[in-house]
């Protein structure tokens, strides 16, 4: 199974390819960010964002999305700013006819680091060594965006395993 | 010069188009609004908010888009929703090469209005006269984006003299 995992931000936003092969290991395919120049209008900043994902999306053909659920921002401005990328992520998803599964911050760093409140530099690490990386992956943008991939996987492992083992 | 409107909203998202044509007078050639069920997934809501404003876009092909800017919402809740459906908005309006302008209530209001604290049944009563309809527009949403077409082009038109008459 193929997760795209996207780490959305008003600035910056990260993208994660993960797989989990038949030897149940999970293996990084790709990773990156999309920065976005505050000088570039708006309306083409999101293009750019809904543009690159889609490559992505082509190229890797993952097979589902996951996304942060985000019930807090620093403010309306910031989350008015995050929804509007947020819109355009979840759409380039639903183009390519993908579900999009979204998971709280608290569940995607329980299920990488096993704890819910483990900071970022945690998830980077325990994200690079779960991939088994030579390095942590950069910016920290991808490494969460590959976190997010990592916890559906870990989750639609388990909900495969209960759907087997209950009858 | 023909220009989309779009009112977007958490629920429901009106549009509507407008022409000012040879003679000055301002047209009405479409209104009308989306509506979201909340138990449609979120990215196939903005997929069809997507959809159907790339429709109208097609079949009445404005030149530009104008849009509500947003400073302030309820709470972060709201404008992170709301964020979402602008993002789709303007990404709709990038993908058929158009620039979209941004104008604040107040500039909205003031416009059609003449009062930048202009109630909701004001603007659309002006929206009814300036544009010769025999009714009021409905739902509220459509006559709030005709207003924001209106807004445009009242502004593109100052514009326009102000060129003129500055050599």
């Amino acid at each position: 199974m193929r997760v795209l995992g996207i780490d959305c931000g008003g600035e910056c936003t990260g993208y994660g390819v993960v797989e989990l092969d038949g030897a149940g290991e999970l293996v990084c395919l790709a990773c990156g960010a999309i920065r976005l120049s505050p000088r570039e209008p708006l309306a083409r900043r999101l293009a750019r964002i809904y543009g690159e994902l889609g490559a992505v999306i082509e190229e890797h053909h993952p097979v589902e999305v996951a996304i942060e659920e985000i019930f807090y921002a620093l403010n309306v401005k910031s989350a008015l700013k995050l929804g509007q990328v947020r819109g355009v992520a979840m759409l380039a998803a639903a183009a390519a006819g993908l579900e999009v599964a979204e998971y709280s911050p608290l569940t995607i760093k329980a299920s990488v680091v096993g704890y819910g409140r483990a900071s970022k530099e945690q998830v980077q690490h325990m994200v690079t060594r779960l991939l088994g990386l030579p390095e942590a992956p950069e910016p920290m943008d991808a490494s969460d965006a590959l976190a997010i991939a990592i916890c559906h996987l870990h989750t639609a492992g388990t909900l495969e395993k209960q759907k087997v083992s209950i009858p």
